[in-house]
């Protein structure tokens, strides 16, 4: 069961995280439903199961976990298909999940959420421009980013890389773009974003 | 073996990330060693381990990996000391120790990186403001973070909250400030803490 937002603005929709959960589930063939937790108002409900009163958390059972990164660790155990069970491909593709959120993401969402509230001069554009670049170093070489195979880390690190690209913070970084490309037309991918704009269109009605 | 920085400027000693392993270590009775790589040349061996340039990284064996949060779940995985091995526990465990990278250091890097540097009005401290105080609502009532023990989650979120501790972000946080002079008054941190210190003391001599 993966909890979301009832609603979002327009401007995130098809970006809002929990399209990494909905994309491993139908990558793995995973059984889930979805169910809306009040964007507006978040009760004592939505903080019992998440603290920072954020999206998405999931419930399996009787195991409660939230933020995009665990959930997705957590479903990858229930799946070959989305990590390696050899302890070297384990280890890889756990590391390039990780690294999504906090070398890249660390850097990447407060330059576009200051970007797109209109802050100039952001003071980490150059910061994550260095950290996009290291990145872009390793990727000629490699059709997906761990363990030479699709894993969880391709759903988080393509991801975690789609508002950096669709901001034109990647225009020289041409593998770059190639690996964000070649991901988001995985067939696991257009079905969960196609779900996610649904979603939220229905929301509207 | 834990591979480290030779030398760092003077203000992070005893900060470096790091110190998040020694102390897992530490406290688990892992054996480990301790070699340093070059903080102002980083060369192709160390690029070959940790594409973005940083530091840790560590080697298991025929495993490299890389980055605090990975190297910190690879070690938890060998002692239930660091991580309950009931899935309750372990989801618990799991999903606070990416909560202290993606929730708290993802807010909080980008504010003290730039506070240090002199930025003025530094355009996400309230975004900060606003997750510690989500976070220390929830510490008045636990000990400790996750699972009703000590676990990995509590080394990297206490180790997350010691730069806005110190930087004087949690003044009006009691709790929180109560939760992190608990943890690093645990023999383990005073120990990897010391041996940090140490070490960057001798590269100066």
């Amino acid at each position: 069961m993966i909890w979301i937002y009832d609603w979002v603005p327009d401007g995130p929709r098809g970006y809002v995280r929990y399209i990494r959960l909905r994309w491993a589930c139908e990558k793995a063939g995973l059984d889930y439903d979805v169910k809306p937790v009040s964007f507006k108002d978040r009760g004592p409900d939505h903080i019992a199961n998440q603290p920072i009163g954020q999206g998405p958390f999931l419930q399996d059972g009787d195991i409660s976990i939230f933020e995009s990164g665990p959930c997705l660790l957590h479903l990858a155990r229930k799946s070959e298909t989305l990590m390696p069970r050899d302890p070297k491909g384990e280890a890889e593709a756990l590391e390039w999940t990780i690294a999504g959120l906090n070398t890249i993401e660390m850097v990447s969402v407060p330059w576009w959420v200051m970007g797109l509230s209109g802050t100039k001069d952001i003071p980490h554009e150059d910061w994550m421009v260095s950290r996009l670049g290291r990145l872009h170093a390793v990727l000629p070489v490699r059709e997906w980013i761990a363990a030479i195979r699709f894993t969880v880390a391709d759903i988080m690190m393509s991801n975690v890389l789609r508002m950096p690209k669709v901001l034109n913070a990647t225009q020289k970084l041409r593998a770059l773009r190639a690996y964000v490309d070649g991901t988001v037309a995985l067939p696991a991918f257009k079905q969960a974003h196609a779900n996610q704009k649904a979603h939220f269109a229905k929301a509207d009605e």
